[in-house]
């Protein structure tokens, strides 16, 4: 039966138009909706709603609850909990969603769900900065760097590869910021706009080691919440697009700069002398995805005024999808760094005279030449250039920068939130 | 066994990350597939490769195998596909293969289940746009128009539904367009630089009723030609947003133009007296979802070079589901339309003398007072307006005009492309 | 002053708020305008508020109308143009008013722009296709084609060139329907809901070359419109930047297929080596400006209801940019590609035999090997497959294939279009 | 002169096709770039290069570069710049571009105009929490909540205004994360691969206030240092767009809850009662532009390999807009909070029975019926309900809570910011 049942049948196939594929989706909320329903027992408690005793037979019910199974008929894990709890506790099985909407149920398991896995991805994005620092520490070589897809000057491995680990870091300073923003208590906001039963939302905070209490009607503006959660999501695709890109091209006979094992590419139907870097191309098309799916979730909230409308069920998938997406690409790039190969002779190869004639001029620079004359001089010249055989000692910027403390620095920031410490700086 | 396998193992990962969830969304697929194959033996057999007789088996296998299962480890619906025939007829089975490529395959597939969609949501637009003409007829009443969401002259409810119906329309015209540019053969163009076998591509094209043989690069431009599928329904879908919009604001007790029966409403699991219009809201909403698709497919595609790049698998979900929810948004307006009722009174209502201010300036522009001075006068004037209760006969652009004309015009247009004749204006 | 003056001062912050840039804009609107201006008191005349002498009074004037300055003051080209009028016609000046708003003339001057813009990117689009048809025939070559961005299998610039043609050919037909949808007589609409003047829209229409007349409130629907006129836009531009981006890889120097003369190219302000291709990257990242005006302009449409919103006086620009860019970016290409030169040596050098893999399968499965089979054994000798030097005979889709006929049926069709005619298929 | 120049000359139409519009939107950059050349000065200093005199004659030379005129010609600032510098100083302004290009120029320039308009934007969007606590202070009133854009349950002013401003801290929150990202060192990355002059990049940090140095290729990653400067633009704008769309459906007759004085209304060109709210309407529109300018610099960057592409260039103009139009945002809504009217009778008119059945079931909850039972037992008799007149005692959450104290700890963190202090969390 609906939460909301009146008696009147709903139309057959409005059923179907409405119901959607959350009993599918909510298989991964259930065991927030415990967490979250557990705690709003306590604060029914305290109103004097529920005895000590009704909350204990609750907790014990809800840890049961979470292998429950979700049916079509149930439309989401909520009602499937309440019938759960109905079946297992009678009447107050009933009582517990005294004060509580769906839509305060939904955001409560959203809100809990999305920080958990804000936590994990910036996990794996860890992992991944220290695969990339081990392969810059074992790949010290010069490399050809590009501009306007033309050789340009020498560039190294760990520059390149250090400049993928800045970037995930940065992503991960912006996680920080989203999980600071998610981080408050929606429970006690109902249908938006709070209870008369005096429930204690401090209460709840605290229980969930939420920092702080979420204005009721800021809770349901869902779309907004689900873009700061998707917005750290969308910078870390970005990197890990710029790496895919660039492996891309670099792997292509015509360069052979890096190669992987042939576990890790694919074959063609029709050619067989094909090594396809499949991984990669996901990798890149899936940026295009979280992207979209974070332009979805926007869509789904432009423009509608305040209080919750049907619109926000619609921004459960692409939420949930995003985070499981960047959390593989993230993984897969982690297996990449460690089965990539770079190849010296190729890079070598690659660094022809002209990509030098930039210090060359910077050399007539310091012999006090004017640095424009210095172009034109050398620009006359480019022949004569010679080519160095390996990173060039002034150029120190091209060597291996350890960027351990780094990481290290950022995991126990990390770690801390994850703790539900305080965040630094609120 | 890979269509593609060279005897290394793929890394378990991989292979996760690179199959996808092709398996299930190409039950969709795999009818299509078939007759792309039927058509795709009759060019072997031009070519001397398949005899007459050996096309008959073919043509019997492929009639038993439309409904056979596609597992996961077939990846797609082809590999499925190939190897119940290979199961079926042996070595003959294998031959079908003789110069196609999966992607080959896959572009045949979508671009027949494409066109068949287009037409069937052609249809759907076509039925929505017969009720909104009886919708019309049936409800010739005065109501508001309003302008920066204020009220501002007198409208009708034939001159908004047939706002919508003539959209609609256009959206149909935009529709054809597409058509015409997706129905050419993509047959023969393998991994998207043809093959040595000599295929009739002109054949295959008239046996499936193509007008004409597309490029075998062009092919391979999945993304840009799924554009050009989802390109109408992002229209169809911006028109059902508006009237989903309109009678979302209509139907709030503050106007009460319009309302449904309890059938198509939803109600509060907190709130007893709530009557939701979630339908309207799900259509609303699904526009969001099919601009996102169209836009995930965009981005699928944006930047790569000529030639086929694994991304392109992903654009198969958004395609498929933005028609199913197109489609559904178009059943669900109809059954909208079929059960809306119109409230005459509290239009009337709404019809303040001020609305006729414009009107009652143009009487005296007609008597020679120039348009600036009129606006003057009238303006100081406002209260002793009068209010007429019916649709006012000088305003005849606000009766009920009749569309049936039109329609079937449109209609008999849409059924000859079915039918595979050669459209109008090539 | 204000069209909509009413006495009360307009706080001036807001002033400059609302004003926006339009009086820069609508400097290309103001012919269009004043086109439309002249077809409107030829309605007036019909109804009796003017004279025969007035409207060719009018008409006089109107010639002169079209040089006048639009400044900050007049918010825009209606307002200026008002002004004008009555500065030279005193109350009849005034008259010409009567029956229309101002949206009425925005929506009247922007159809006839667009109309008339989407005619002349059309005559560009077709100058390309003769320059892409040109050079086609001039490189007769055969190059590799890639897949995964891998060499996969033999191609040729005929074929690679043809499928940019035939691209543009097929964006023709969407800028077609898209004309066919624009083309509709919005003259008469007023603030979206007629008026009571009895006005001829079905004169307007044949005054203007329309074919029809469009709903008054469908005419108000802005955004969608101008959605409609930009739709072939990013079609256009998806072409042109799979174009770029081509030749931006042919042109590196590990390629070295195309290259382009210095005049077209830059240099670098630190490598006095560079040769850079920034036009290609500018059409590239004008795609991308493309599509963003056509995504602006679908947002400031989402989710309003009927009738004029202020939100879609931000449309003008978007759409203003998106047509000159469109139309820069085909005039760029059609110059490049007169000055494009291919370089056979470097095409035949990356004809390694591997490419020719398929082909050798192809005819292991003509003398009657399963084609899996043809397949395994192929990829077990690779080694020893020889090259052919030019365009391999058997692959006749690779040679020059002459689009000259398809261009000029086309050709003739878009300039029925710009006649007036009634375009074929409605 | 180009910076680039070698003696080829540029066709004229590639020269008008790649120069864009940079001379104009430079005017707002040449003095960060001053500031950034002042510092490189000193580096090239260290490095002996320039001598302390010489640096002492570059500086009095930039404080008279700061009202240059930009011209078409000079294609941006730093050829400007330069031009100047060579002028005045002779060999000196040609030696200060040692170990820069311009790209190094750009992001230098960039990135300090983008971190000042950061605490710029901020500094605004505290002013307006300070409107809208006021406001909620002076307006301590009852009013629906809406749920499915239904009446649903009491909400207040308060309430409803609290939910913008804590909206608003939230997004100062995520902008103060942008800011950490940005604030980092760009100077000495050159071309994006460093130079081998050895310049210390700690040092213009320092000098610049900059709070460590940015990996060189990281620096040219523009579009994605880009997006991060924008996403906290983007929440903001969704909160304006949701305060103006909740105001926009509230100053409706139809709700007449919220009123402006004429002073910030706009009238009809044909309509003469009309009072339009364009400042709302236009702040909605133009949270889609800010949405679409974030979008366009995330389509100029996706995809692209690492390193400069002139693509980056378009990013210029998006982030400048974008940053304006949300600032004149932000003072337009503090401007209507300012001289915004509600009207209590509305409101309470509105209050019908029914909003108080959620309340009631509450209350038979307390009394110790199971919640659906309540539920049920209150829809079967909604109209015995009686409203309150003011606000309900026991739904403390709708009275005014005044977030002075939050918004003051805000303002300190921000301010800390702008002086150059490392920001608390690195």
């Amino acid at each position: 039966m609906k939460l909301w049942d009146k008696g009147t049948p709903l139309h057959s196939l409005v059923e179907s138009f409405t119901v959607g594929d959350d009993y599918l989706l909510d298989r991964e909320l259930l065991p927030y909706d415990c967490r979250a329903t557990a705690s709003h027992a306590r604060a029914l408690e305290k109103t004097g709603i529920l005895t000590r005793g009704e909350v204990e037979k609750i907790d014990a019910a809800l840890q049961d609850a979470q292998g429950i199974e979700i049916l079509r008929e149930h439309e989401d894990c909520h009602t499937a909990l309440e019938e759960f709890l109905t079946a297992r506790l009678g009447d107050l099985g009933k009582k517990i969603h005294a004060g509580r909407s769906r839509n305060d149920q939904v955001m409560a398991a959203l809100t809990l769900w999305t920080r958990e896995h804000l936590l994990r991805t910036g996990g794996e994005l860890l992992s991944l900065c220290d695969g990339l620092n081990e392969f810059a520490r074992r790949n010290e070589l010069s490399m050809p760097g590009y501009t306007h897809m033309q050789r340009a000057m020498p560039s190294s491995v760990p520059l390149l590869f250090g400049s993928y680990l800045e970037s995930l870091l940065e992503d991960l300073e912006l996680l920080h910021g989203a999980f600071r923003v998610i981080n408050r208590n929606p429970l006690g906001s109902a249908a938006g706009y709070g209870t008369s039963l005096g429930l204690d939302r401090e209460l709840t905070a605290e229980e969930l080691a939420f920092e702080g209490v979420r204005n009721c009607i800021l809770v349901q503006a869902r779309p907004r919440l689900m873009a700061v959660a998707l917005m750290p999501l969308t910078f870390i695709m970005k990197t890990l697009e710029r790496m895919a890109s660039d492996l891309l091209l670099f792997t292509m006979e015509e360069f052979g700069f890096f190669s992987l094992p042939d576990g890790l590419t694919t074959g063609s139907s029709i050619m067989p002398q094909k090594k396809n870097y499949d991984i990669l191309e996901l990798v890149r098309a899936r940026s295009a995805l979280v992207h979209g799916y974070a332009h979805e979730v926007d869509m789904l909230g432009i423009r509608l005024t305040s209080g919750y409308h049907r619109d926000f069920q619609l921004t459960k998938r692409p939420v949930l999808e995003a985070f499981a997406e960047t959390m593989n690409c993230l993984a897969m790039m982690r297996l990449i760094v460690s089965e990539l190969s770079a190849d010296p002779d190729a890079m070598r190869k690659a660094l022809t005279p002209e990509l030098f004639a930039a210090d060359r001029a910077c050399e007539l620079v310091k012999q006090g030449v004017p640095f424009r004359e210095a172009y034109r001089s050398v620009a006359a010249g480019l022949d004569e250039l010679s080519v160095p055989g390996s990173i060039i000692p002034e150029r120190c910027h091209l060597q291996f920068r350890d960027y351990r403390g780094e990481i290290d620095r950022y995991r126990k920031l990390h770690e801390a939130l994850g703790e539900g410490k305080k965040s630094p700086s609120r």
